[in-house]
Order: structure tokens, then sequence, then C-alpha cells
């Protein structure tokens, strides 16, 4: 088994700190109890502390001494009386070895460690901002390690959206799927949800942050399943949109048409060099383009981008960056940012694409009531929408296809190869859903 | 829909506080968020709150006036912009007659509205320990609505525990069996696991705690699965223990034998009046009749008992208090103390029983070998115990039966009923997993 990098991402976040001396020391997560219980939160490792670790379980610490570039490990003590109830724990070697660190010492020794080694300085999070923002930096830029993670996450997740779209049928609701969705990655070894799971079937698939999943799905309806299984501490972040019968609805199919060309759209443009903003505008006048064909926008195209029209109908950003957390940090560096305009305003990075950044390409098209009745009182956008046109595709509810991608030296891999989203393949599955 | 009885709750509490005039107040939970990230905790209700609202969403608040038997809601405000994202929220009065209120305002009112009762005392949570008091001993006794949600509980996940009886094959690992039972709950409408599963083969059910839920099942084995879903806030806590192949190996079916008659003594006794500790001891004393059968045990059996030898095989409680916490609050009355022996120092509840408690009937045999080692060291415990037929079993790991129980006028109802247990069903169900 590799081992995960976790020197390295010392190294490396030295390197974004610009010392060459001085110790940084982390705390990983304690264990959360439910307010007046003894339930406990299932444990979530802290980020930053997963990525200079390596380590899932809470109660850990890490130090690395930058100038000898010597990376401890501080492991928390099991007594005899605890061991009864929980196993014998690994021994501090095992643990070192294990996580490639240059030695280990139980918690309580935390302070003698670090003042031995003294240090100029001790950069600690959460108190150091500038740790922080080096550790930000360091994990924008995925290895090897952490790419093969990902695309294991995304192999898990994409397996359970196909087996959803292989086994729904009429009569299912919200909930069905979803557990489905969940019970799948956990049995594949995913410790849990990247995130809420959304399971939207016909309208409320127009509840951008829908939560309740727990309506029965109408035959007349797609269903949106924006979920992923988190694995090795990596996210995946999957939206598939698909009929709950067996063929997409005429209005159905020319809205995830559009937004199909809009996600190829950007995925072919992602490449080295490009801005994240500009894959937006790019997904929003693929989007516009689109819209006008079906007569649902009107006008000059270039007033519609002017206008961010397609804002109305996409009203969140083209995509994130993704790593150990679903929304991952360093989308705006320092200084930069967000453009307030519609759909823009809620774009999650501004910045330029560089090889190993990992992002999600997640185009949408909606139809949210209030959206629209904003559009409507708007007249410099609704000169160029027909509402009669947009009412006739409300039942669509709304279409999101996200993958998830690494920028590679010349363009980018997807991570979400194995999970279908061309129509005929689609429309394939769903047939088999009924043909059992 | 029946509507929880929050107001009804209240006026228990209110009954427990003793206080004819007052306001009790108090506050739900918020949603948690990851330490430098926007990722979301799964969101658990306060479960004092839940007890006294019924409502499962994050920031409300709730309040009674004790003298006028006044049940007020507070909700929070859901803005225009948000609604675009969340979708459109219930009104105040949709809210005031779902959850059973006498009224309904936002929470940015709660200090208004408190000031307007013009109280003598306001009781709050967590700040006054004796409301704290009188909602514990309140929710100890489950009323019909609760029992019928629990009811539900045991329903979903005794389905849940017999599919994979129906279904588990060798060449599965734990992590299978727990993503197939996760995600079954969740379909049928549970919120969540009710705590962390715990899918244990062979060895591994040695392990009390255990949580790693990873490693792949061996055909002599048994697993153990414990495991239970929360459906309507409210959990259940189920334990079966089945051979990975279609039979009981001969060793472990004595094993078994033994802690399905614990669990049957025990829950036939289990009635109003009888006193917790001594359904423990009642467990203990029907397990060393067995051990002694086995042999695993000699000598006298009242030297037995009064030694505690079988708190070495059995060295947690024979069970805890149940309801919308798993452990649920209440089991030891102010002023009632722990018992310091083997097996009870770990009992979860000392108190009468009484009708509306709601229980687990626990019972497990392990062979933990650092426990074992202790009983060695410990001559009056030693002196009874046969080491070489100790080792002859070892590879059994470890039984527990788990099923919950609400104590009735006349002895108590099984929620668990619908979950086979019987050595015949059990391996009927596994010879079933076989033959498909």
């Amino acid at each position: 088994m590799t081992v995960y990098p976790a020197k390295q991402h010392f190294a490396a976040v030295a390197a974004h700190l610009g010392a060459s001396s001085g110790v940084i020391l982390v705390n990983g997560g304690e264990t959360l109890i439910h307010p007046d219980s003894d339930t406990e939160y299932i444990f979530h490792q802290d980020s930053n502390f997963y990525y200079l670790s390596g380590i899932a379980e809470p109660s850990f610490a890490a130090a690395y001494d930058i100038s000898t570039r010597t990376a401890i490990l501080f492991v928390p003590h099991v007594s005899a009386d605890e061991a009864v109830w929980v196993g014998v724990p690994p021994s501090l070697e095992e643990y070192r070895v294990a996580h490639g660190f240059d030695a280990a010492h139980y918690t309580n020794e935390v302070d003698a460690v670090v003042s031995s080694l003294k240090a100029n300085e001790v950069f600690k999070l959460p108190e150091s901002d500038k740790l922080r923002k080096a550790v930000h930096e360091a994990r924008v830029f995925k290895d090897d390690c952490e790419i093969a993670i990902m695309r294991r996450a995304n192999q898990i997740s994409s397996a359970a959206h196909t087996t959803l779209m292989k086994e729904a049928k009429l009569g299912m609701n919200e909930a069905e799927l979803r557990g489905r969705f969940v019970g799948l990655v956990l049995a594949q070894g995913c410790s849990y949800e990247a995130y809420g799971s959304i399971v939207a079937g016909g309208r409320n698939a127009a509840v951008l942050h829908y939560t309740k999943n727990n309506m029965a799905l109408g035959a007349d309806d797609v269903v949106l399943v924006d979920a992923g299984g988190t694995y090795g501490n990596y996210a995946s972040d999957i939206t598939r949109t698909w009929p709950v019968g067996p063929r997409f609805s005429d209005k159905a199919r020319e809205i995830y048409a559009i937004v199909l060309d809009m996600q190829k759209a950007v995925i072919s443009a992602c490449a080295p060099h490009k801005q994240w903003e500009d894959m937006h505008a790019l997904a929003a006048r693929v989007a516009a383009e689109g819209l006008l064909r079906l007569g649902m926008l009107t006008g000059d195209l270039e007033s519609i981008v002017e206008n961010f029209v397609v804002g109305y109908f996409m009203p969140h950003g083209i995509g994130h960056l993704i790593g150990i957390d679903t929304h991952d940090v360093g989308g705006y560096p320092a200084g930069t940012e967000r453009i307030d305009k519609p759909g823009l305003r809620y774009l999650r990075a501004r910045r330029e694409l560089l090889p190993r950044m990992a992002f999600t390409v997640e185009p949408g098209l909606y139809f949210v009531d209030a959206i629209l009745a904003e559009a409507k009182a708007t007249p410099a956008v609704a000169q160029h929408i027909n509402f009669d046109v947009v009412a006739s595709y409300r039942s669509v509810g709304g279409v999101r296809i996200e993958d998830n991608i690494v920028i590679t030296e010349s363009g980018n891999e997807n991570l979400t190869s194995e999970c279908p989203k061309e129509i005929a393949d689609i429309e394939a599955l769903r047939a088999s859903a009924y043909n059992q």
C-alpha cells in the first residue's frame, strides 16, 4: 500500500510559507459529542490535518521541523483499560512507518518535543493565518497519490450513480435513491457522503439546496441526483439528471442536451493558463445559444451575454475546487474579489487554471419561480426572455451534469469518465430498469 | 398524520418541575460546520428540544407558559434570497398547526414574547439544571406516539437486519454489510444510523467498541451486527449474531444458545416494579448455568455468582434506556450510584421498571484476551474457569443478541419482534443466501 505523502505535504507547505526554519505544529480533530448525550458525531478529520498526516482518527497531532525536514507524529495513548473496549492499537513505530513520519511520540509529549527542537518560530493552526494560507495554497495542487485517491472516489461514486439509473423505478421515492446511493458507496469503502446528497425529482430540482429527499418520483419527471462519497478522506461530487421513466420527455431532453453541450464545451476548454471565470462565461454563452434555438431567449446573443441573462437560469457558479473538502480551499487567492453579477456572484473560484488543480464542472439550467420573477422585473433581462416558452419547460424543474476533472499539462483528466451522461447511454440504462 | 405531542411533553416537564407558574424556554440545535471548511455535519436535533417541539430542523426555539398552558414555537425567518436556494418554507401558521403549538413567532421575537408573558421565573436549557432533570425524567416515560415511532424504527431496522442475513455471503467484508444496512434504513425513511454501527466478524466481535468495520468475513466465523436506524428522531438499537456460512459451528451454536437463553429469561422477567440491576443479575445467572454445562465454568453456582465470574465474559451491562437518544437519559436518578463490580460497573441504568420505560435487552458473551488474563490473575475468579475450555471457544469471538422493549402494565412489549433470532430461523435465512 502506498504511504500517503504527508511529509511531502509538510515540505510543500514550508515552501509556500517561505520559511527556511521554524516548526509547523497542527492538531487533529477531536470526537464531537451531541449535547446532553453520549452519542458521537461520525468523526470527520480536520481537513488541514489530514493533508499533513494522512491520519483519519481523532486526537492526533503532527509537527515538522522545517530546517531539518523532520516530520513528527503524535499519537494519543490508549490505556490498557481502554484497549479492552477498542482493541489493542498499533505501536508508535507501526504508526510512524504506516504514515511515513520520521519520528513518533505520544500526544502528551507534544510540548516537550517541540521545545527540544529549539525553533525560532512555531507556526500553529488555527492560530497562524500565515500557516493557514500556506496550507490552503499547497492543498490546491494535488500530487499523484491524491489524484489516485480522487480517481477511486469517483469510480465508486460513478458506479453508484450508474446502479441508480439501472435500478430506479416509478413508485420509488427520493429517499430510496439516496439510501441506495449511500449504501453502495459505504459498501465500497467510502467513509461517508462527501456532502448532503440531493435527490430531487421534478420541480424539486428547482430548489437548488434541496435537502428533504423524501418525495415520490413522478412518471414524467427527471430526477436530479447530486451525490458523492468521500474515499480516503477525499471528496467526489457528481451530479446526474435522468428520466424516472425509460425515456426523457421532449422538453427535458432539449434542456438536458443544452446542459450537456455546456459541460462538454467547458471540459474541452479546461487547460493550463485559462481563467476559471472564463469557463463560467463559456458555459453561459453555450447556454444562451441553446436557449435561443429553443426560442426561450430572444434577441442578440451579445446583449444576452452582457446582461447575464443565463444567470437567471444558472444562478450558481460553473464549479469549484475539490479535494479533501468538497468545496476545497484556495478558490479566491488573497486580493481576489467576487464578481457581483447573476450566476457569477456565487462562483466559488477565480484563478488561473494550473496543472494538478481539481475542479468540478457542473453546469445546470433551472426554472426557479422566484428567480424568473426577478428576471421579469428586470427590463434589460426580460427583453430577452419569452416567458411563455419558459412556462412550457417549467415542469422540467432543473437539470445539472457534474464531473470532477484534474488539470494536466496539456488539458485535463476527467475523473468521472465512468459515469454515463450521454442521452443514449442513460436511456439504455433506464430502459433496462424497466425490462428486468 | 398524528401531531407529535410536543405540548403534552411540555406539560409533563412542568409536572416534573413541580412549578405552577413560570416559563420554560428551550433552543433547538444549530447547524455545525467542519472547521476551516463550509461542509456541514449532518444535522442532529438537540434531543431535549426535539422532545419539546417535534422539530427536526435547525435554529428553532420553543417556550411554554406553565400557568396558562400555552406552547409557543419560534421559527427561523427565511429571507426571499435564501428561499431561492432552499425553497419557500411553510408559514408560521402552517408550522404552528403541524406541531400542535398554540402560537408561532419568528425567532427574533423570542425575547419580546417571553418578556410579554411576565413570568416570575424563566427555566432555560442548558442553564437550568432543575429543568434539565425534569426533562430527562419526563423523557423516561414514552407516550403512545413515541412508542409507535419506536415500533416503526424497530420494524425498519429489523427488516434491514433480516435482509443482511438473507443476502450476506462468504467473500463479502464488514463494510459491505454496514453499507447495505445503512442504505436500507435510509431508504425506508430513517434519518441516519442511531449510532456507529458495529459489524464485527470472528475475533473482531471480541473488540467491544469495534469501529473499523472493514475486514473480510471468514467462512467459520459468526458476524456480530449491532446497528439501528433513527426514525422520526427515535433510535433503534438491535444486535444480531449469525454464521457467515449457512450454519453455526458447534462452538458458536453453544455460545449463541446460552446468550439467547439469557435474553429470553430477562425479557420474560421485565415487568413493572422489577429492578434493572436484577435483570443484569438474572442474565449473569443464566449464563453461569450455561457455561457450567459447557464445562467452561466449574464449581459452585452461588460462588460463581458472588465472584461476578460472568462479568469477565459479559463486561458490559444488560441494557440501557432508549428513546430519542440511543443511550437515553434518566438511567441513574439523582443519588443512585454505579455498582463497582465486573459487568455491573458499566450498567447504564439502575432503577425500578415502570410502564412506558423503553430498554434494550442485550446480553452477550465474549472471549476478550485482556479480560481473560485479568480473570486468570484473580484467584477467586480463576478457580471457577477452565481456561482450556475457554481457549477452545476463543475463535467464536463474541455473541450478542439485542432487542428493544417497552414496559407495559403487565410485562413488556418487544419492539424488535420482527427480527429473527431463533437458531433455526437464522440458519434458514443463511441457507437461503447460499441457495440463490
